[in-house]
């Protein structure tokens, strides 16, 4: 398979790349680096990395921006950043991406555990983790060429508990390695408009 | 009590007004008209709307808008229809009208049950009402003076059947007076944080 990974050189793009690269072709799409780089937030971007890419078998975005703060504070510009990002994002990627899938081809987006339990300043996430579990939902009804679509939410990732551990007080962090699974179930299983939550419990 | 109902001259709304007015002092807001003028989707509208109207016991979302059409051609600026209105309408409402709710007071927003159940066109009303439900469980733990947050997500209203009767194939409806309890079980009862699907099931 020919999979597209953005966010490849991230936490867990990385562990992503490494579970599926001994099988399968993976083209690396970062900010910054990669066999080509990408801005989630700009449909042109978008756009100008497919028209370099081509046709996929496989897309999967682990990245997608959100702003924290407390809601009393939480401007428009914090809230637009996740708008852009991990919200419009990412249904921007799934509308273009999907003409760039082969029949039967896949699109994974990536959500995350505020969606379902509340953090301090993390009214934002919740509310577009949530909006992308939904269209995840919705559009897998109506993706052309039998394309199907999932949602991967991780909990605290173990190697980011230095920059987020804080904020997840009690919670059970989980392997980056162990996150990339639900990646792979969802690019090389069945199943579609599902919410894989990477998180015990589940 | 003194409750601002927003969209009280809607299919909804007028039930919601008719049902509290017995016992409570009811303010008006709708778009054309009402005891004073809104546009949710316009933070300076919502600010000078408190600013008429002062504190308040309970505040009533009836209204929000969303654009409906295939995912293929869904345009940014028909997302950014449902994204002003339904999510951050409903989100600045909640942000700058929490300020003028008494202790102990409340807000209840809409949504709907395509949140949970994908019908034709629907993936953008999907998302967003997903995003509001998933907003009110998390702000909920965070706002202050004891006040309340719920979100009512009606099924397709009977009264509304020859308007959107055709997009709900075999979808019971509910009548406009049914759904209005659910907006007085959230207002005069003491749940937060909580979706209140207005469907059978549930
Ligand atoms: N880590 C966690 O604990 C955790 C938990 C739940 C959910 N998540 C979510 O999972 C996703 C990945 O998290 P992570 O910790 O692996 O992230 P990370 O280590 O910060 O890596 C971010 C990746 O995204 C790329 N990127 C940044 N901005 C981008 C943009 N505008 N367009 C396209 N790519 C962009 C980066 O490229 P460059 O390296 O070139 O900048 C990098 O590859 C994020 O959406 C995060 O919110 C993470
Ligand atoms: N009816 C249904 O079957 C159904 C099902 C599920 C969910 N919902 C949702 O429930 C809500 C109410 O539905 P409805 O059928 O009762 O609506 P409706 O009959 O169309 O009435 C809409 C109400 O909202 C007001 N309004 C319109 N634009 C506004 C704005 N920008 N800011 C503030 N108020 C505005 C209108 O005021 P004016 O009269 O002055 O224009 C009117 O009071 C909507 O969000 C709808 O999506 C409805």
């Amino acid at each position: 398979m020919k999979i597209l990974v953005i966010g490849a050189s991230g936490t867990i793009g990385k562990q992503i790349v490494s579970a599926l690269t001994d099988k399968h072709e993976i083209i690396q799409a970062n900010y910054n680096s990669g066999d080509v780089k990408i801005d989630i937030s700009d449909t042109t971007s978008i756009q100008s990395m497919f028209d370099t890419v081509g046709m996929v078998d496989a897309i999967v975005c682990a990245t997608g921006e959100v702003a924290f703060n407390v809601f009393s504070e939480l401007s428009r510009d914090e809230w637009d950043l996740g708008i852009n990002s991990r919200l419009m994002g990412q249904v921007n990627l799934s509308q273009i991406g999907n003409q760039y899938l082969n029949d039967g081809g896949s699109i994974t987006l990536t959500s995350g555990i505020i969606a379902d339990y509340p953090i301090a300043y993390g009214t934002s996430a919740a509310t577009l983790n949530g909006a992308i579990e939904h269209f995840v939902k919705a559009v897998a009804v109506e993706l052309p060429k039998s394309i199907r679509i999932n949602v991967v939410s991780p909990t605290v990732v173990t190697e980011s508990l230095d920059i987020y551990g804080d904020y997840f007080p009690g919670f059970n962090s989980i392997s980056a390695k162990d996150v990339a699974q639900y990646y792979l179930r969802s690019v090389l299983g069945v199943e579609t408009g599902q919410v894989f939550k990477a998180f015990a419990g589940n």
